[in-house]
């Protein structure tokens, strides 16, 4: 665990540094806004550790984490035997899986990294190499992916305009740059000036201490509301567009993300305003039909009742604590992908481009 | 100050003790959930602190604090001269209209204290008398209209139903028993069963802190979300009924309350969940036509960015901190006050039994 000065390069979360005796590099993101403090992972547990606590989240970024989970947890399998090996991925990938039910990107990751090693390699070692380049692979696509997600958003915010986004979305969240970020990123480096109203996302603030901290270090204007106030704002005119990410979008376009944006988006659409979800590729999940039959996380009641090392709620009563929520798709106006911005209704030509 | 054991008796935040030499006496509520500590206030800078710092919050109970505000800052008042005294009332009455700028109550309770000292009274010191008689009938009757909405709106809550409820308008924020929550009460004093969502009601957390902690005390059973859950609490089918305390409510119906009550309005309306506001008589502020004009409190930035002592959004954003919102009457299904339930388009009820 080392601090470090922020030399205000591109923020990349997660990156596997040096070679297959390498290591993973993670910012924990529970140490920010007051700290940039990065963990060396050496092991699987580490990672799996990170995952589990929040130390690395967001659906892009638990992808590649796990990706590169799965390469420290196999590297140091003695087995010669291609199919003791595989087993040993299996076990691996499994355990990496039941870190947390919702995002798709964590799944696909290791479903990708269960083929990697399933194709034909020279040797157990060539697999091992092989592995390690499909994790890189995994974090350099989803870098391409979210430069051309920013690109294909950015028209929509306009000079002097203001955004509205929920939880974090942006570079801390994926390999790097972000999507729902992404977007406000490319607008801003087109020179359009803008503001961007971050919902402190309760209970874990990843509103407050992660977008607000992103943006403000990208020098775009950010201003914090409580969750709750969100309504009153959109009634003042103070927003004229909803972007946030997704941590799985279904078939039919409903997209589950941080608890929270089902709400901005009726709340959106009662006051005309568009609402968008920005994800890669990588997020929508064409295997489940509606937005209903995603998994929802239910996180530890301690996150409500004393998320901040402080009681906020006295004892004996109950807590209900979803991580997620469902947005119907004909609440949001467009899916900002890499491939460009598409209607909800025609996620079909995701399953085409990706078939 | 003093911390007391909490003997389970009827909650009342705000008394007065004693004679015209005595004190109020007031629940610091900023110290709940952790302690039921009460403060004696001997002079009006301290009841005048209390009110600013929401030691003493809710509309009913500003109202009835600072009433009996009026008559520690005037008690002391050596004038024998009529005039003269009646122009310290005036000052004492417009530095505590001068603390918080929503509720209703605050300054329709100061306006009785100086149609009370402006009323006849046979020198200085029956005057004195007679501020502290009204005080307290303000206290007193403020308690009898808690109890009226009670009845009013307790067969809203049916057998093994669900309430979602926002902010406190519990015995806390009123003379005792409440608004919203004395729905509550009179209906778990018929013997039924039924569920609480509390919003915790960021950033200040009424919510959680002092609703859950009144409702547990109460034996109402209570689960505390966080406020950006509350869309899909509705969603899944778990809420029947919504009701809320109001801070003023203007003429056309409109209702200023806690912030992220409009939004709550808006949910219940597209999950067709009827919206109810509970408020007494003295809540209603008929010189206002439209909610519009009803003037909202911004608060301290402090509380959204270092709420739980810990600072939970980075240095140099900025932050938007509206203390209220207002939700239109169109939203509204029936205001419960203690003269019943009535349609918000039939606020000129009020207005006429008013007159």
């Amino acid at each position: 665990m080392s601090k470090t000065e922020d030399n205000g390069d591109v923020l990349r979360p997660v990156v596997w540094v040096g070679d297959l005796d390498g290591y993973v590099d993670l910012i924990d993101q529970t140490k920010l806004p007051g700290t940039l403090e990065r963990i060396a992972c050496h092991d699987v547990e580490t990672i799996r550790d990170a995952i589990c606590r929040l130390a690395v989240r967001g659906a892009p970024a638990i992808g590649i984490a796990a990706a590169m989970g799965v390469v420290l947890g196999v590297r140091s399998c003695t087995a010669t035997d291609r199919s003791e090996f595989l087993g040993v991925v299996d076990v691996v990938c499994a355990d990496l899986a039941s870190t947390r039910p919702t995002a798709k990107n964590l799944f696909g990751a290791l479903d990708r990294m269960t083929a990697c090693a399933n194709a034909p390699h020279a040797d157990v070692d060539a697999t091992k190499h092989a592995l390690l380049a499909e994790a890189v692979a995994i974090r350099d696509e989803d870098a391409a992916m979210c430069r051309a997600i920013g690109e294909a958003g950015q028209s929509l915010i306009r000079e002097g305009g203001s955004v509205l986004t929920h939880c974090n979305a942006g570079a801390l969240a994926t390999a790097e740059y972000g999507t729902a970020l992404a977007v406000m990123y490319a607008a801003h480096a087109r020179g359009r000036k803008f503001t961007v109203y971050a919902g402190e996302t309760r209970p874990l603030l990843q509103g407050s201490r992660l977008t607000a901290w992103e943006l403000r270090r990208a020098n775009i204007d950010v201003t914090v509301i409580c969750d709750n106030m969100a309504a009153h704002v959109m009634k003042l005119g103070l927003v004229d567009l909803v972007i946030t990410g997704a941590d799985r979008i279904a078939a039919n376009g409903d997209a589950a993300n941080k608890v929270g944006t089902y709400g901005l988006a009726v709340l959106a659409k009662a006051h005309n305003i568009p609402f968008y979800v920005a994800a890669p590729s990588t997020t929508f999940d064409l295997s489940i039909e509606h937005g209903d039959e995603i998994p929802i996380e239910e996180r530890a009641s301690e996150e409500i009742s004393d998320g901040f090392g402080v009681p906020t709620a006295p004892e004996g009563v109950g807590f209900f604590c979803p991580a997620f929520d469902v947005t119907p798709a004909e609440l949001i106006r467009g899916l900002i992908t890499e491939r460009g911005i598409i209607d909800p209704a025609d996620c079909g030509l995701i399953a085409e481009a990706l078939s």
